[in-house]
């Protein structure tokens, strides 16, 4: 298992180029936030937003319009309710975020069936929280594309069958090649499980342990793999560390972190991150 | 009658489990604000919140889910008037808060109802405000389970039935232990009744005086016993105590203290006692 | 006429009692902002609250008080069409402020009625922007107690017939006194007519010019008089005065002068002005 | 192709003068944001307020209301699709701004219409996003008046006729001669068209590739050519250069720039300009 260190930041994280526009940088389409859960769709547009996706449109319940609008006019809304303009933004879309505070009764079932049947194979896919518990229990299979499960140890239960207890790098890799998808298993020491080779983070803070936290980091990789499509793997290698460094640092002094903390410290993060890379290229003639 | 010094945070504010999730630090629900009161169940959500509670719902008009997640997307929402959705929140609650701006008319009354009737004998309960109000008007008995009441002078005059004038120590002993409850009387050094003990607190400013003051220390005290669960007790003097010393401190270069900014000065605070609480481990061999 | 300086501010702003509750501070209830102008009266409110009145709630049109609540949660809301409700809470509050965003249509004046009717003689009451044009339009007399008006220049023809051009002290003053109320002229060095004495402001900037700045000015002075009420002329000039010397302070480094950002000034400033009086009775042993 | 320095920051931001008020600084009416679309118009509103126009009206769709509030208390609100209302803030402002999240469905065009029929010659428009792809689509002339499109180069394409890769500066400034109008044309070094000169950004930053940028740009054209009534070229020039020195300024330490950032950060950059050309004129006696 291959330990992650802030390489990966540097690796991904880039000076853009002087020539790019809104599209350069990907289309993200979040889709989930019924009427009880609209802070969780939120809190991962926002974490999109602010880790320099193009552009970025939430479908999700209409009672959450004026909240996403409140805090975030940089994100787009669509009514999640509305096939036909949820269909045709998911095929828009460079990258499709599904899950975050969907919820799981027959309308969110309804959402997540209609966001599967009009991906594109050559789409990425974030596949989160009460998706995940969707699929499980509807036995639904993933549409084609990169498929990213951000599971924690009990979603991936769900998913692959494995109870928490066996959940052994082992098993966990023979489930994720049954699925042929990237696995993010959260936990103390998130894995992620990607075709060749499995990842480890090693930093972290239980500060971390806050709702809201995994809704943040799935709209992250979301955010990360539409900008940083040129290695979407990388992608969102870098988003899983970015996102538990942010953390480290706000716990410094803080006895708890805030998701929607982490997504407006990634612009200046991630301004560090392009800095030092490039300091390092210059300084060992790399 | 014991004076509270910084030495509760201490020993409350421990640093947290490497470890540790969501689940560790306890789910609240919260129940309050109505049409017209919505600030005050989100000013105490927000308290619950950035204390480092696991998981905050808030059960509320269906008017304030707008501006609760504009201001707090951590927190989840449900329909207060959803007699079966509440009940099941109430049920997965490790702490619940009821009050806060919940009003007191026939709508305020069935809510409360509910609650009520849900409440097992093991979970915590910090009865606030209007709740306070109806239980004494209304004749209502408090379920089982480990009830913490936060009444000012006037609320507790209804439920107790002494008037401000002869609340003493011992009248408001004798009350408290026919409640069998913990009684935290807001005044100015307000006093804390427990089953074995009375505790005071000497410190607070007149900057305090501001409206939602209240709510915010009902949803800390709240935040504090879902987290620091191992002794509720402990939590409550803890949070009680957080609450005037923030205040004071903000109250140094402020005429007046807004509630919403003692909640958001809660993980920063927090880290700092936790810190020192270190420290003072280290430093003394103790 | 008497020129204002500081000195109103150390007269007024002095430490808060020790034992002081909400109640100490006064109840305001504001009126105003319909479904267009919703902006107006959550501006004054926060200048309101900010100013340190003990409690605010605020009755405005129903599609206002999501708004209300993201920024403001220590106000309370009621629906301003609800008749009852409004006499109510005009009956209940120490101070009214009405007029900022109430419009001049039917409803307008229908609720302005409904407000004028229920103020008793010992309260006080700030009559502002559109409640000034209506009164003007529709020839309504002001009810018994404790007036301010605050018009700009071209409200103050509307009202006293004085046409801009001739609005000399003068004319201003016999206005006045048919009117027996405070009259807060808004302009370039506002002026304003107590019963027995004319202040003139000499301070403000033209940063100040901004949609908002007078809304906020209304809240402020509603806001002083109910927390100063020991004297209420006295608390309205320390209004005015504050108001432009926070914003000459912003504008040392703004362009212009945001209205919100004058009411989330003033606790700092206000604390400051406590704190200099302060010193100033120290050292002149006065 | 005359190239913008900070000279002309020098040239427009001035001292406000000592006697003036809000209708010195112009009104502004901006219509858009469909359902969908609403942070668009929201953000193109906080550039025209921090900018400092004078007054601030926002048509739209309703349920964009609360969230404009929320974040934006200075500006008035109107339902766009209220024909009458429209009309009449179009007919009383001095600038008008249309099209940011408008959107290009029946109802857009129907409010497009609508605006167009009620401007009069003497006004300032600001034509962006949906509107200039609706009036192309439809064929729709712009009425008189003082006209400013702000179109990115697919826009441009619509609008002209000339195709992306074909839109030199002498095609362009035919297109621009037949429509009598002001060009921003949005790209990497953005060029402005007016009668007798073209413009051309040389600074800018790819932290700008960024959903939004565009509708805050055309809310402070509209801003400033409100303010900087006096001359309205001048204007455009300066909110353009403007909004890429303060981006620049602002990627220094991010990686990107979010557009309301710029927004807020008007104030104070605004002010620095005044300063900055104040101590040019002492210096050099000119």
């Amino acid at each position: 298992m291959e330990k992650l260190t802030d390489q990966i930041l540097h690796d991904v994280i880039k000076p853009r180029p002087e020539h790019s526009f809104k599209g350069t940088f990907g289309k993200v389409t979040l889709v989930g936030g019924n009427r009880n859960f609209g802070g969780a769709i939120i809190m991962a547009a926002t974490a999109a937003v602010c880790a320099g996706a193009g552009l970025v449109t939430v479908c999700t319940d209409q009672s959450n319009s004026g909240a996403l609008h409140s805090q975030l006019p940089e994100a787009m809304f669509a009514d999640s309710t509305d096939d036909d303009q949820v269909a045709s933004l998911v095929a828009a879309a460079t990258t499709v975020v599904v899950g975050p505070g969907l919820g799981d009764d027959d309308q969110s079932l309804h959402i997540l069936k209609n966001v599967f049947a009009h991906i594109r194979s050559e789409q990425n896919m974030v596949i989160d929280g009460s998706a995940i518990t969707l699929m499980a229990r509807e036995h639904l299979t993933a549409p084609q594309g990169n498929i990213i499960y951000t599971p924690h140890e009990m979603e991936w239960q769900r998913l692959s069958g494995i109870k928490i207890a066996d959940q052994t790098p082992e098993r966990n890799r023979a489930a994720r090649d049954q699925l042929d998808a990237t696995v993010v298993l959260k936990k103390h020491h998130t894995e992620i499980y990607a075709a060749d080779q499995t990842y480890q983070l090693t930093i972290g803070t239980p500060a971390q342990a806050v709702g809201g936290m995994g809704d943040t980091l799935a709209g992250m990789v979301g955010g990360f793999v539409a900008e940083f499509h040129q290695n979407p793997l990388k992608a969102v290698l870098a988003a899983v560390y970015a996102h538990s460094a942010i953390a480290e640092n706000i716990a410094k002094n803080q006895y708890i972190v805030l998701p929607h903390q982490i997504s407006r410290a990634l612009p200046v993060f991630m301004k560090k991150m392009e800095s030092a890379g490039q300091e390092k290229h210059i300084g060992f003639l790399d």
